[in-house]
């Protein structure tokens, strides 16, 4: 699709190192964390915002699509180029830039992994706290384009909270800043809040800062079993309304403590239908004070356990129950479709019994486990593709899943995105006239339809100049 | 320039007793908090969405402007109808529709004031934290189209960090549904957060979803003074640095200190350069322990006076040296321009010596108190407009103190917003590839430019259809 004529001007703008065309070395960019998979006419690594400028410039000329991608950890095909055209990989422009320990701020490019920059501000004393399950080498752009979220968002809020400022690369090849170094700004629209979580389709972040907090005291994790599912949501409810928010209220439904009992035998007593995996932080005495609080407020809602972490190996401990939640997984079936839908958290106990129903019907497994603090439920519908039939009968049950959520007052995704998976339902979501607002504004700073077509709103891919 | 038609249409719309034409009775909607003037042809009263939808519809087909409205409580003169056309005053539709205690959210029309808004809340046991001065008289909806802000913002954010969603009525007439109910949420772009703070030029917000908060527990007012600016500032980072996030660090420089003395004689003592009003929320025993630190941390910092507040009167009583700043302001002239630029908080001392040229330079009194957790000056130039030259003069400082604050890495306006007082400087703050960026969404979503034409952006007014 891309002649040579076009290689060597890319060649041009980045260096012929790097600028890949050979399938074998194209492999690794053509696929993400879902089972989707397009080959690229091209990769290109780009050093700095002027090539990534430059390469954008020579897209609207020639007409090719442009597909942005950092580590390609994402769970909806944000990153796949499914028109063909040019893969612009940011993870060569890694950089901390600076950490600002006096006005608690970073720059960074955009392929710092999260991890590694999480542990380079708390050697300053400074906390980071977006934490996306992918954390070890999904990169900072890339959380920032599908704004990430984790489990301590119920206190600390998803990646774009913490967003100060961007450098983007418009689709036109303008280098604009967005935002800025300050706490408080309101010259102009916000089009720091407007690109997170954009995916990739209104700008090329080549730039961040980001806002940083004081690394807490101290933390406590305490480990509460439930014998209904309706105790643990109400325990979520009671615990805020005791003012206490915690740092993660991980829940785990009983399909899910099966999973893991099953294989690991942790010795979760089988009168257990549900467990919150609760963490607090902060200063040292008030923690220890509210982990009796929340043992006291949460003791009636049909408690069966809990056990309090005393050190760091001990809370180590009672994470492992949540950390081997995926390894344990597979052992139903080889195949996952992992949705992260969101309600309301009072509508936690009515989305998990209807997708209980929704599991009879279709005849699936599903296994419901996430963040119980915000409704983001993780909802796994475990399949073997190589049984017929249940592919299809998994995509019915997704889509009233979905459904469900919608019904209770909650979104599709809390942390995913749309991508390419979710695109063909965002009309279950959105109204026409709020997907006609956003392609309004897609159109207004791509005209040509030239970055990460197909995204988001279902058909696009066919619009942008000549791809 | 409204014929008698399409008053009769706007008539038919709201109803005849919601439609006002005659210049008494239109004077009241013609002012903002600025001191500038503009008289509509008509200003409208709608009560809902649909009637804010069919005077959007006609104001395209007949190509008048619209101007919302809310309390017209605004420092930027963002509701002022600069081009003439219609005030659409948003003040009859105030009815809090739901306050959901279990899920911490609230979903309000505009009209609420804000501190009706909170007291209601607080009935149940709820906390919603923005706290902008104007909050006994402003309304919701005016505070999330400016991004309120206020003291509290360095602990819990600005307005926006607490609309969750919105209804919202596009300038096409299309009503949408922005962002939910829930805490996450990554389907499509993130229209909420563009909307808020876009000063009535993209649209008008007919309901708002809020988060809320449990109410603190309790909380602790302190008065510190420091016999140095740097020594206020310092002060602020290292509190900050020591792990305690105040609900509040209000700030007050020399000059401001000495017109409140002058006139109410606190006792303020002598060598008092600055004064630090502190204050901490949360957990009873927590705030006891945190000022006993912060008083550690701040001592060494050129620390004059420190006066912690043991119950609500002597809290009421240390706040007395903050809101008797207004009154006393006018002492030193008649006539205010209040600016409320931002920077970095550790260049709060150089921002306010830069000040203090400018000050010597321009021969006007200038007096700077503010929110100095998160950099944001209130800047008050005070002058006599009666004495020949002495405007202009302080349009001369104004400018420059703008200039200032970005070579710092700030911005122009940290609550206040654009509107049509900074418009004429927005280009000293944005490149012109950033206002082409936000002109391009404004176009996308107001083609016939019918919407608060003329704000934010300068020499926009003339391009509405034919207004």
């Amino acid at each position: 699709m891309l002649d040579s004529r076009i290689l060597g001007e890319l060649a041009a703008i980045v260096g012929a190192d790097n600028v890949l065309t050979e399938k074998q070395d194209m492999l690794c960019y053509s696929y993400d964390a879902t089972q989707m998979e397009f080959l690229p006419s091209a990769v290109v690594h780009p050093a700095n915002a002027q090539e990534v400028s430059a390469v954008l410039k020579l897209a609207n000329r020639e007409g090719f699509p442009v597909f942005p991608r950092g580590a390609g950890s994402g769970f909806s095909g944000g990153a796949l180029p499914k028109a063909g055209g040019i893969v612009l990989v940011t993870t060569r422009m890694n950089r901390i830039l600076r950490i600002d320990t006096e006005n608690l701020i970073a720059e960074v490019e955009p392929g710092v992994v999260t991890e590694l920059f999480q542990q380079e501000v708390e050697k300053l004393g400074l906390f980071y706290p977006p934490d996306p399950a992918s954390l070890k080498f999904s990169t900072l752009g890339g959380n920032v384009a599908e704004n990430a979220g984790g489990p301590r968002a119920v206190k600390y809020g998803c990646t774009k909270d913490f967003v100060m400022g961007l450098e983007v690369v418009l689709p036109s090849g303008a280098i604009i800043r967005t935002g800025g170094e300050t706490y408080k700004g309101v010259v102009g629209y916000d089009l720091t809040k407007l690109l997170c979580g954009s995916e990739g389709t209104l700008g090329i972040i080549t730039r961040i800062i980001f806002k940083l907090l004081p690394y807490p005291d101290a933390k406590k994790t305490m480990l509460t079993i439930f014998d209904s599912i309706d105790g643990a949501a109400k325990a979520v409810s009671a615990i805020i309304g005791g003012k206490i928010i915690p740092t993660t209220l991980e829940f785990m439904d009983y399909a899910t403590l099966q999973c893991v009992e099953r294989r690991f035998n942790l010795g979760i007593p089988p009168e257990g239908r549900a467990v919150l995996l609760i963490e607090v932080d902060g200063d040292r005495d008030l923690i220890e004070k509210q982990a009796g609080q929340i043992h006291a407020i949460i003791k009636p809602l049909g408690l069966v356990q809990f056990r309090a972490a005393e050190n760091a190996a001990e809370s180590e401990q009672l994470w492992k129950v949540r950390r081997l939640v995926s390894p344990s997984l597979r052992d139903i079936n080889p195949d996952k479709t992992n949705e992260d839908i969101v309600v309301p958290r009072s509508k936690v106990p009515d989305v998990i019994r209807r997708i209980e129903a929704i599991q009879q019907k279709y005849d699936v497994p599903i296994v419901n486990f996430g963040h119980a603090g915000d409704g983001n439920i993780h909802v796994n519908v475990m399949i073997d593709k190589q049984i017929p039939g249940m592919p299809e009968r998994a995509e019915g049950a997704v889509k009233e899943i979905f459904q469900a959520a919608l019904n209770l007052g909650g979104t599709m995704s809390g942390e995913h995105g749309v991508g390419l998976s979710k695109a063909p339902y965002i009309e279950l979501e959105l109204s026409p006239d709020q997907i006609g607002a956003m392609k309004a504004v897609k159109h207004a700073l791509d005209p040509n339809n030239i970055l990460n077509p197909g995204k988001m709103f279902p058909g696009g891919e066919g619009t942008h100049a000549a791809g």
